[in-house]
């Protein structure tokens, strides 16, 4: 029997605007913020994100200008920080958004705003 | 007449997973998530979210562990990312969430989510 695969960070916390987060809700939180905040890394991410089928491998998204090994570096620190999961098929590693993990991100916010 | 302010960075985009995002939308946009990926910032932040009224001044939310010039850094670094306006009466500086920035960071997320 196969074990589930838990992603490696699990979204937590309130919505922003309900309570002042802890220090531990807030270092949890920061890491999934903070991988969408370089310009690149959020490019790949709505690359893959949009990309037929959900998934995408670094084959499929070389046209953001940078390097085939930086891709893989930025795809990584995404895939650490919770927001994508990968699957290796063959020569391939294919990456995927986490929806649980991008929804509870956006109810933080959204949540927050209409306060 | 006054004139109405502008935050000084306002949204911009389609949800992440719609289409790849051009480079100056990922510029843009990775302004505001790096801003709250920090775990400081986002204590701040949601603690003036939180905050009664919907607004905090430093004097307010200084119970986070680091010194006030050190908040007052930070509030004003989620300002220059749009995400707090603020307003000087009297003594101090008090800070308010921007609810339509947030709403559009949201949605960039949420929508990326269910696709």
């Amino acid at each position: 029997m196969l074990p589930l695969l838990e992603p490696e960070v699990v979204p937590c916390c309130p919505p922003l605007a309900e309570r002042p987060l802890t220090a531990e809700e807030a270092e949890r939180t920061a890491v999934m913020f903070k991988a969408l905040g370089d310009p690149v890394r959020l490019r790949l991410f709505s690359a893959v994100a949009s990309h037929e089928g959900g998934e995408a491998c670094v084959c499929d998204i070389s046209d953001v200008g940078v390097s085939q090994p930086t891709v893989s570096h930025h795809l990584k620190k995404l895939k650490e920080a919770g927001l994508l999961s990968s699957e290796r098929r063959g020569t391939w590693v294919y990456y995927r958004v986490e929806p649980a993990v991008l929804a509870a991100m956006g109810q933080l916010l959204t949540k927050a705003a209409g306060a």
